[in-house]
């Protein structure tokens, strides 16, 4: 049995199970500060037998072993939270931590739509852009982890919006992510018409993304999912069109249809991450 | 000893030796049609006596050992070599095959600049930008090897440049090559002053894929060679500059000084590509 975490930055979601067809149970945390929050899932995890913990976190995350921050969250906006050490969580069982992105993906690979690969990626739009990389079956690693989110990327021409990112304006984060949508817009995300031009330029910012990430990480495939791209369809379509254009048939890729996909576990990909990273600890997989 | 090819779009360089302080041989062939060129390379690895064989080509290459084209240069612009096969060379002894600035890459690792690192990146700026990434102590692979020297970023801001890349007009090797910088500048490169404006505009494009790597391939040091980059110094200072201001202290990396410098190798950073494969090849390394 293998347990999980899933820390947002509105709720963290802890699940007891073996993957996404066998979840033995669910409990969901409101996200407020770090003492509060930790103790509320400690409890959870507290009631629960089982063998191996994931910890899959908004981030940025110290994932350095030799370092004294391991298992920490660095930096963040968000307050009382940097610094915040998550690894107290497992209490003496073994554990694996990543960022939120890169458990989707794993969990996209083991139980989703990137099953049989070796090299993928996994976007989720939402309040923020992240990216998830998986190169040769591996987590991919080095100063940190992916932050590609906020690749910096062109805009289509004549665009004037300045972005909504806070460190770097309109990165792909500040173009496309659900904020970025909403302040283009004018309006709340539900309230915008699927056919209103902000849709079009977020589509572009996240083609431009693909079209990196396809000469840089070299995925077989992409998994496009979180809040926005699940809840608007024509996103994906109008991500294929314009990064089919891009490439100019550069790329050792087979057709875009395949390449661009929704996450075949949908909204679950986040919770189920988790679990992942715990079948990661365990050696199941 | 070992032996090393570096296949280029005007030379080839064929190296016998064990690194770069131990080069026993060194022969230079002009590349005309795949088959005269390969020829007279193979008479030159005829007459040395060697373990194993690195092959350090210009691409894009297939380098899928499942594929029935492992080996062999796929679709490229240049007359002839489009789907031309190099691994006949190894004529039955130990080789390794990869990108030229993947090569490069792994030398800087063994002898230059990226000793001691896991993870760091290697770009050339010359009659094209290439891309070399090392993720963990291998050579990131996937669909494919880095082409990310195609990858598309903002331009400054103002710029009508179109760029001058056959496939993408404007990506970063249609706005920071050689020729890209010649076009701009209405002159050969040697005849553009230091502080003219072409410089700044290729610099401002190569911070910008400096970025995206550093969020994306996670490199602890980029390497920035190349005949171009190593010609003209003060290109160095301002990409650590433009870097500087885009990243806005996002991404785990130290100062910008450490994170941007020139291949410890220099110009011989590519022919001992060649040497590095060979070594990998004879599990040296």
């Amino acid at each position: 049995m293998l347990a999980g975490v899933e820390l947002g930055g509105t709720k963290c979601i802890c699940t007891l199970g073996t993957g996404p067809d066998d979840v033995r149970a669910q409990v969901e945390i409101p996200t407020t500060s770090p003492e509060e929050t930790l103790a509320a899932i400690a409890d959870v995890l507290d009631g629960w037998d089982f063998q191996a913990l994931g910890i899959a976190s908004f981030g940025p995350l110290d994932l350095d072993r030799t370092s004294a921050k391991f298992g920490s969250i660095l930096s963040t906006p968000k307050p009382g939270w940097s610094g915040a050490h998550l690894t107290s969580l497992a209490n003496g069982i073994p554990f694996a931590i990543d960022s939120d992105v890169n458990g989707a993906a794993l969990a996209e690979g083991l139980w989703g739509a990137a099953q049989g690969l070796e090299s993928w990626a996994y976007i989720t739009i939402g309040t923020g852009v992240g990216v998830g990389s998986i190169s040769a079956g591996q987590i991919l690693r080095g100063a940190g982890h992916s932050e590609a989110g906020h690749q910096r990327v062109p805009k289509l021409a004549g665009d004037l919006f300045a972005g909504c990112c806070m460190y770097h304006g309109d990165c792909v984060e500040g173009l496309a992510s659900g904020p970025a949508i909403a302040a283009r817009a004018g309006k709340d995300g539900r309230d915008i018409a699927p056919d209103h031009d902000a849709w079009r330029h977020a589509a572009h910012a996240i083609a431009m993304l693909c079209h990196n990430l396809v000469l840089t990480t070299l995925p077989q495939r992409i998994l496009i999912g979180g809040g926005v791209a699940i809840g608007q369809p024509q996103l994906l379509e109008m991500v294929r069109h314009y990064l089919c254009s891009s490439l100019a048939d550069y790329g050792q890729t087979d057709g875009v249809e395949d390449l661009i996909v929704l996450p075949g576990l949908g909204e679950r990909a986040g919770p189920c991450g988790s679990l992942a990273l715990a079948s990661r600890a365990a050696n199941w997989h």
